[in-house]
């Protein structure tokens, strides 16, 4: 049972359709069972047996409800109508279904069951529609065994670097090939999952937030405008070591001086300077870390991310010019090698509309907001305009046991995909 | 070969003493053979084969000019006139022969060497003295092996506690009993190894400087002002950990960040507050220290060291004062746990005088300093007036193999040391 809040979340009362909620439950609650440990939250990683049972399982299930359902040859499941058009543009709905290790039970499964609900609530409607709505649960996107996340939505997008795929290995040895074809998929056949230029119509995927806006502002529906772009900063503070007692501080080289005033120029980014939407240093080490000893060295991690690829630059600049000055007044080397992990992706403003909609429809109070974490909606945007729906994370935890939506929020964000798939396959755009 | 400087250390031509500079560093090179390690250093550990192979080579030698060589029940190496009258106090003249692991040939050696010289330079002058000059090696000085640093300077002034030393042992299992019995002294006989109160009548120790201050300003001889005090502070920050891309700015609880300002505020304190003589953050450690989520939790060690204790303590109220505002601003939790590890210890206004008198004699420039390390003398100065001599130290470095002082200073500082000897024997005070 969830605690009681001051949320309205009552159903409205007229004939709009609505997802199963009860149905939405059960399988949410049947699939978490997958790759489940006690204690330990669910270890369900991406190519692997446990990913291809929940396949199985939503496959299964969905296929009683009338539904085809088959797994493509980069292992991601396909769930449509059996009579619908082939050559028909695609509303692609989704996410994927492997977790991290120990990890939740919402992050990307919640996604591909409400989109599986929402394909079959919109074949029962049986209307006319300009474009076929299709469920997905693309592979591997957590990439927690194979380091190749986004697996399937790259391969379904035609964007797969087969070469690096035939040659990946897990931490045990096993190819990736091997452990594709056991879980359904073919990796030699791997041209075959790719989608046509053109057949996706958009894509729109509903997830947990991740962090803790909305559950913060009480706001049940976040319509995302972007996934931040993110750029890693390796940064190396080089000063000279001493003796702590009988080196006087004005001859004095200490990284770990210089190291603190990175850790604050790099959080200022996004604070006082606004020049990105967030800035974090999670990672710091030194050498040679003795209570006794003036560090010599210091080693940091920075990561700044943004939803516009402009700011993002002017914030790797600003740290640049600033690291460089600090270097200078500090009597420090501070080296950085700046690496672009993911571009800004804006997600199409009829999406977004689409979704804004769907939520005043129901009644839900909605947020305009940034993901800051990465989703397999970055990889179709290369093809496909995207959107992403976002309900509440509590505690905004999420790749831990301790994930968690209240039910009725699940409900919410659910019926709030059906009614934007519902405007976006009725309507030519 | 040293290289050439602008120093003057010409020799004065009058006909005071002076130490046998060829036997010094002859003396010195032999010593520097045990427990070398090639391209490593030196490992002559406390209470070790090696350190009593040391004095063994001391005893052997100074017995050979003449004098008595014996080791006492704490393994300390005492050398002295074999006529000098038992009863008369004692000007004791010393330092340690052991090292740390991978040290240098001079730290403590030095010292010793040094005193053994100014004994044998005495004892040929055949003077009336007020005291009596007496050499000594203290045994585990820097408790490499044996935590029980100051072993044998405490074991002299009656300071050991036996009970700590009868349980202790190294990391391989052996009993420092047994050790100091290899070594050739008696943990059962210990008590034996305590000189009577008012048997040192003042304890002088010339060690080099193992910082950069005499090197930095050109100036051969330190007359050391007090060896400092030390506080640790061990500080432990609790924040928030989260997302680093999810989470806004605005709610996060960054432990890294507020131990930044930390590392920052410890070292104000000896920089623009100008409370201690120095201060230094020298070890942190994040957690989980990864480069995509904010840090949750993050342990500094910080020390602060200064020769005055009043001045000590208002630094350490200073910061607790400045960490527990920090905590409030930064909405994490900062504990702080304050381990004094050694008070400040004032040297005495004769034996400095003796000291710069004697370098005035020789022509030498000296500068009144603080000795920042710790030294036998702390432990004496508990029974006994003491005063220190340094010698600049090549870049500031010690207890490392690259420890280093020309030739032409180590003469000198030795000749200052006779001459002090020379005067402080002669003159009751």
């Amino acid at each position: 049972m969830s605690a009681p809040t001051n949320r309205s979340l009552a159903r409205p009362t007229d004939d709009a359709p609505h997802v199963d909620s009860a149905q939405l439950l059960s399988v949410l609650a049947e699939i978490s069972r997958i790759g489940a440990r006690t204690g330990a939250g669910i270890t369900r990683t991406g190519l692997g047996p446990e990913e291809a049972q929940a396949r199985a399982y939503l496959a299964e299930r969905y296929r009683r409800e009338g539904l085809a359902a088959r797994t493509d040859p980069a292992g991601n499941l396909i769930v449509r109508r059996r009579e619908a058009d082939p050559a028909k543009p695609v509303l692609l709905l989704g996410s994927h279904v492997d977790t991290v290790v120990h990890g939740g039970r919402l992050d990307g499964t919640y996604g591909v069951v409400a989109a599986c609900e929402v394909v079959r609530v919109l074949a029962r409607q049986g209307m006319e529609s300009a474009y076929e709505p299709v469920a997905v649960a693309f592979s591997n996107e957590e990439g927690a065994r194979f380091p190749y996340p986004f697996f399937g939505s790259l391969g379904l997008t035609g964007q797969l670097d087969i070469a690096c795929a035939t040659t990946m290995t897990d931490r045990d040895g096993t190819a990736l090939s091997t452990a594709l074809r056991a879980a359904g998929g073919d990796l030699d056949m791997i041209e075959a999952a790719a989608w046509p230029d053109g057949s996706i119509a958009g894509y729109l995927e509903l997830h947990i937030e991740q962090g803790p806006v909305l559950e913060d502002r009480n706001i049940p529906i976040g319509v995302v405008e972007a996934i931040t772009g993110r750029t890693i900063i390796d940064i190396t503070v080089q000063g000279v070591q001493g003796h702590a007692g009988t080196t006087p501080m004005s001859l004095r080289r200490d990284a770990l001086v210089a190291a603190a005033q990175v850790v604050l120029a790099v959080q200022r980014l996004a604070t006082t300077r606004g020049l990105c939407a967030v800035s974090t240093v999670g990672c710091l080490d030194g050498e040679p870390n003795v209570t006794n000893v003036i560090p010599g060295m210091v080693r940091l991690t920075a990561e700044i991310r943004d939803g516009r690829a402009e700011r993002l630059r002017a914030a790797e600049r600003a740290l640049v010019a600033e690291l460089s000055a600090l270097g200078s007044a500090t009597g420090t080397r501070i080296d950085m090698d700046l690496r672009p992990v993911t571009r800004p992706t804006q997600t199409d403003h009829r999406l977004r509309e689409a979704v804004a909609t769907a939520a005043d429809d129901l009644g839900l109070t909605h947020l305009e907001m940034f993901s800051g974490a990465g989703h397999d909606a970055q990889i179709v945007a290369r093809s496909a305009p995207i959107g992403m729906v976002f309900v509440p994370s509590r505690g905004g935890i999420s790749h831990a046991p301790q994930e968690h939506t209240d039910d009725d929020l699940l409900v919410a964000g659910a019926d709030t995909l059906l009614h934007a798939a519902l405007r976006l396959v009725t309507e030519r755009w």
